[in-house]
């Protein structure tokens, strides 16, 4: 399969056509207005990580990808010894914007990478390799996404009803996303669906990303809030739950968004198959299960205040707020991966495809 | 036992010292301001019924009833056909601020009965009477909460960990409330309890009511989005899930606020006990199962804009926004009542109670 440059510009980070900005859409203004940003310089690529306009790992990744060269090629004309000194200040920069972004270093560092091999080369000549390299960051994604769109759509037909928690789409990825990539992708095929999207409290990521990639796409989306599940399980209108993953144990444990092990055990008690859906390298095989992953504590703020014209809660009222929750493998039906949809048992499955 | 005036001046509905007012805490204005508003007038009563103000179906009693006799006292001067007629006119306007509230017309409806049994007396006289059956409501209600937290106690002990949905406390009741009224006189006893509290999305009674008034109890409270009750329960903190109810089927299947059924089916996984709160009152022993029970559906605006500074989703998203849900009875490890906690298998068990 081949990625066109119309896949690209489709997407919530590319490259604008004149090569000379990285373009994002503002995801802390949805749903209410799309805005896009061009940003051109270390100081607005920075920005635009670090107060979340472009979040999702993979969406970080291509954004810093795309920023290496937009900032490289206005350096065309130094000499080669500055350009190195430029871009490796600019890099530290742009990796300071999220030090826990695993993507964003990743991306950064493939970057720096590449120019460090040319480094002997003419600067206009590593601006083109550069070019490449952010260009097949941002492919890679898409058909990562696309396959995993595919086999997730494998086991959809016409009228399913499907149940989704937080948001793995587009905006956080690229094209189709990954949890919601089968129902973008069943709509782009004529397959009608209808998707129940958990909202996603605190954050309101199903509410404000969810919903909204869905409804763009034409999807048939209903929004709930996360307790409202159970009463949709019970009705009979869902036939699969698939969520996204943070990671993934050798076992098959995940982390994922709080509230996802609440809606697994819901699936269970109503006999609805329950998928993750993530790429490759969500699966940590160094990880044995879910009891080594830690999680993270937030904010009370969140839950108390935040989005609120009042305060929904006394300040001196504690809370626990945990970013994620680790669902155990005993509860999934299968990890859909780029690779292919895994199946119980878990560890041994997981060994031969990433082993 | 004793109700003292200490007792009815403690609950969120009472009257003035100068019997002249019904006084009511402003629920629409917790957490953030505790205003006591003095009620005189009828139009005063119905606007603080109809705008919520005083919510909760005890509570809307208590106050009709208080209400019916602060505006008897100040009739005291006409003549006995004058006085009925005034009072008839004024009962209509109160059952007429929130039609489907049962506690509502049933309070009205008690108070009048009382006016007509005594309607040959001098005015003076009925209005005193009325004085006495106010108080009677009131401390029914007194008395059943007591109970119920009474029987809830019984199963507690110091260092206890319990989560709870929604608000059936003080406010929505009288003195100690059903659902959070054992942690409430645990603290009384001097017996230490933790105590969770889902914040109740979307309409966030938990946040706004629970969390405040065990707060305000010096219960140790820790506040929770509805999604994370599966993290906490898993954690071990928690061996007793109290919540309320709307309404017992003869066979226990019953109905509370949205969200209480998933929470059921979450303690089932993690074998804790799950109990549900409640006065006589609310077992219906002529419907059979929660199948008879009707679920009201509400306005999206709940889920999408109220509270929230912006939208959080776009005007066009569909929304499932049911008010309540059924949890079957087999989720169910027993239903505290003023009567006792009754036991498996509930339809029999039931009906030696209530039958």
């Amino acid at each position: 399969m081949a990625v066109t440059n119309e896949d690209r510009m489709a997407c919530g980070v590319h490259l604008s056509e004149d090569l000379k900005s990285v373009v994002i859409v503002d995801q802390r203004q949805l749903p209410n207005r799309t805005v896009h940003l061009t940003l051109n310089t270390v100081s607005e690529i920075y920005d635009a990580i670090k107060t979340l306009a472009v979040r999702g790992a993979p969406a970080i990744g291509i954004c810093a990808g795309y920023g290496m060269y937009v900032l490289a090629r206005e350096k065309s004309d130094l000499d080669s010894q500055a350009f190195v000194r430029a871009m490796e200040k600019d890099a530290e920069t742009l990796i300071s914007s999220r030090p826990t972004a695993v993507n964003l270093s990743w991306a950064v560092k493939r970057m720096l990478a590449r120019i460090m091999e040319n480094r002997d080369r003419p600067v206009p000549e590593i601006v083109a390799q550069l070019a490449r390299e952010a260009t097949a960051i941002h492919d890679e994604d898409i058909l990562m996404c696309t396959r995993i769109s595919e086999y997730g759509l494998s086991l959809l037909k016409a009228g399913d009803g499907i149940i989704t928690h937080c948001n793995a789409g587009p905006l956080a990825t690229s094209k189709y996303g990954t949890a919601i990539g089968p129902m973008i992708l069943a709509k782009e095929r004529g397959i009608e669906l209808k998707v129940f999207a958990d909202e996603t409290r605190p954050l309101l990521q199903g509410a404000r990303l969810t919903s909204y990639e869905l409804e763009k796409a034409g999807v048939d989306v209903t929004l709930i809030c996360d307790n409202m599940a159970s009463m949709v399980l019970k009705s009979g209108q869902v036939q699969f739950a698939f969520v996204g993953c943070d990671r993934i144990a050798a076992n098959g444990d995940f982390a994922n968004k709080i509230g996802t092990s609440g809606l697994a055990i819901l699936c269970k008690y109503y006999n609805v198959p329950f998928y993750t859906l993530g790429p490759s390298s969500t699966i940590d095989m160094s990880c044995k299960s879910g009891d080594d992953i830690e999680i993270e504590l937030r904010d009370p703020a969140e839950i108390k205040t935040m989005w609120y014209k009042d305060p929904m809660a006394l300040p001196e009222t504690k809370c626990f707020n945990p970013a994620f929750d680790v669902t155990d493998h005993h509860l999934l039906t299968g990890i859909i991966t780029d690779r292919g949809i895994v199946y119980p048992p878990f560890d041994v499955n997981l060994k031969k495809l990433f082993g």
